[in-house]
């Protein structure tokens, strides 16, 4: 088994809320002399590590006696910090033992074996973190200094969700970023100052990251930016974090350049968000090491509902080329539904392309709490109510298919959470699951009779 | 003392999460079969109502076999559901049991001998949550119904804030509003359709609200509102709930228009929500029933940070004709701060007035999250920074000091708030608060030094 905990880390487990770029010579020590005890604590079996982990938060809030806490009920951690931790279920966890302990970037093909298996938003959310931190360990190789590229501030929710996922999963493996842009700040300009900072960094120092998605091969513009990109740093190891595949029908050509662009890169490795996709990397993306990893969205966690719901249902419906058109069936009259894509839910612009991108992942939250359970055709509509706990269906998206390739491969065993391949389906599958959680769903609160 | 609870009421504590409106009949039996051994519990002592109310939730929720739960993780409550149980003090409680039994409708002025000592945040809002609670129910003398005019869906935030927890508060009342609108849908028209379903109603089965705030003599165009709706109704108890009053330089013609229409009111019942507001009240509105009454937006309860910082500081600066216009300073290089009016920190509308105020609510509360701390010169900077725990420091607001009389009535205790008149003083106060409460902010997530 690989025990991945440095003494970094430990120091911050003592304080989730520290702020990270502190550093603490008291918590140090106190992490040094601790961490044989915390070695032999992990070793002994998997399901201790959540009780070291509250012991060491423990002892770490009183190693800093000059700072005051604020009351418990005012430290729910904000999104990002929010780690689940193992499930309690011991028995389930020395079934999966073996698999717990695999070094991933060894086994690149087999990393969602437990996932579609378990059965609660918590688990799904706790195995997906676990992933992303053991393989970015692994590929990082002692590495603390990465450039986060091509990541997004558009209002489609789900790319900023995954720029917050990506940047929390960072902060997590105390990693540093010396530079950073947004897919449209990526300039020629800005990539050469890029490209004057890695100089001062040995390809043994440093990583290139880019951002990930649902953009490959399905969205040349993306594919363009990373072929720059790539061609710039030849030299450094880079990681394509996880992506989709959509290969659209006469896209031949672009098809042709994404197969000369990705494969044979040696210090290149891909991460597939979904065993379709994967399929597709290992046919057209040949001698570049490809993994099997979840989006990058869940290093948001667990997020708890802050609005009370306003309507029966919100109801995401996508207008552009992903959409498999389907029909939105006529609606009861007992029922409330709002039927809208997200993208004109617009957001408060940051001062910073990356503060937007919180912003707006935020705003992706806020639009589905309206909705007492939600109806998705978008996978951030899904992937954002699995972080919110509302119970949800999903509707396919064919010829794509982003959206069942995604569920099959990591979420299917929650059973809040139905796959549908039609509006009419989706709408009596809402409706079940409304009766079904009942008694656990958050009200409507606004009075609507007296619609004024 | 008062025992207030009613079989919707524990059939409701039973459930926090049940649709408001759904009656459930078993629940009813049961809770008629646990109303004699709730009565001699509550009896007891004051501190067994938290005990007792999660008895009463454990059994209520065992009760509703056909709905699933969903896990113990997504139940956190969302606003408006969130009720902070009494203090665990029993010294306390004991300490204050008769001012707690009191029927304040007969101490109207003596209702915040409790909260200026409480010190937690949890505690005040409890406090005034049941100060809202209580009152109310004596005042309403078991009408079902009400009508809502005159809210807000300013981008104020503030007073939509106080909507939201006006709604929340009547919920919690299990009363039905069979009219509400809007401050701009109180059109003529609309208030002739509202009077005529008044007729509908005999005066001791439904109650006129008006809509709390800080426009009281001092936002003509309110009190020219209430004039007319207030003769509309005038054999209906009517409530104007927590309001200030500023009284301008120069606006003596108004002030005597107000005097003549809130003074000798019989049916009316006037919250002020800080003692300098109830002596202006009590000075210029001899004749009309008045009370002490904290503000509405209350009934948010405790609102978890969802979202990390982005900053060290938000900073809440107000340029309209409240502000005291004190000077902004130079801010230290080591400081991120982010000084604006969160006016413009725009909203996305609902399907109704309604709907578009609990989204602008839940607006500033993300306005808010992107600070560590937060310097505020808005009242509800400062009341919704309480209800998320951020510490924070209040700028007080001369001639008005509608700030500093709120704070001094209710939150008082509160250590980690803090109030001051310059703009320089709440700047080192706030670097005062980051350092005190350092290990328990949540840090700052983004990256700021690569800033493209």
């Amino acid at each position: 088994m690989n025990i991945l905990i440095t003494v970094d880390e430990l120091c911050f487990t003592g304080h989730v809320y520290r702020k990270l770029t502190a550093s603490n010579g008291r918590c140090q020590v106190l992490a040094a002399a601790l961490i044989s005890a915390a070695l032999c604590l992990s070793l002994t079996s998997i399901n201790t590590l959540r009780p070291l982990h509250l012991t060491l938060g423990y002892l770490g809030a009183d190693d800093d006696q000059q700072s005051l806490p604020l009351t418990p009920e005012t430290q729910s951690a904000p999104f990002g910090l929010n780690w689940p931790g193992p499930p309690h279920n011991a028995t389930l966890l020395s079934q999966w033992a073996d698999f717990l302990s695999l070094d991933y970037t060894q086994h690149p093909f087999d990393t969602d074996r437990l996932a579609p298996h378990l059965t609660t938003n918590e688990e799904v959310i706790w195995e997906i973190q676990r992933l992303h931190m053991q393989v970015m360990t692994s590929l990082l190789g002692g590495r603390r200094h990465v450039m986060l590229l091509d990541f997004s501030t558009s209002e489609n929710k789900g790319d900023p969700a995954i720029t917050v996922g990506e940047v929390a999963l960072l902060r997590r493996l105390n990693v540093t970023v010396v530079f950073y842009c947004s897919i449209f700040m990526c300039s020629d300009a800005k990539l050469k100052e890029a490209h004057k900072i890695s100089r001062n960094f040995a390809p043994s120092s440093l990583m290139i990251l880019l951002h990930g998605g649902g953009n490959l091969v399905g969205y040349p513009e993306s594919d363009i930016l990373r072929k720059k990109i790539l061609n710039l740093f030849p030299d450094f190891q880079s990681v394509l974090l996880s992506q989709s595949i959509w290969i659209r029908k006469d896209h031949e050509k672009h098809l042709n350049m994404c197969r000369e662009l990705y494969s044979h890169r040696e210090n290149l490795t891909i991460f597939l968000r979904d065993r379709q996709s994967l399929g597709l990397a290992q046919e057209h993306f040949p001698g570049t090491k490809l993994m099997l990893m979840p989006d990058m969205a869940f290093g948001l966690g667990r997020v708890p509902r802050t609005m009370p719901p306003t309507v029966d249902i919100v109801w995401i419906k996508r207008a552009d080329d992903e959409s498999s058109r389907y029909k939105v069936p006529e609606m009861p009259t007992n029922l409330s539904v709002q039927v809208e894509d997200w993208w004109k839910w617009t957001t408060n612009k940051g001062r910073t392309p990356m503060e937007s991108s919180f912003l707006i992942a935020f705003n992706g939250l806020s639009f589905l709490q309206r909705g007492r359970v939600v109806i998705t055709d978008r996978l951030h509509g899904h992937i954002l109510s699995v972080l919110l706990g509302i119970p949800h269906v999903l509707i396919d998206n064919p010829p794509y298919f982003k959206l069942s390739s995604f569920r099959r491969t990591w979420t299917a065993g929650l059973s809040n959470t139905v796959l549908v391949t039609t509006g009419k389906e989706a709408l009596e599958q809402a409706q079940q699951l409304l009766q079904r959680y009942e008694s656990s769903l958050p009200s409507i609160m606004t009075y609507w009779k007296a619609n004024y």
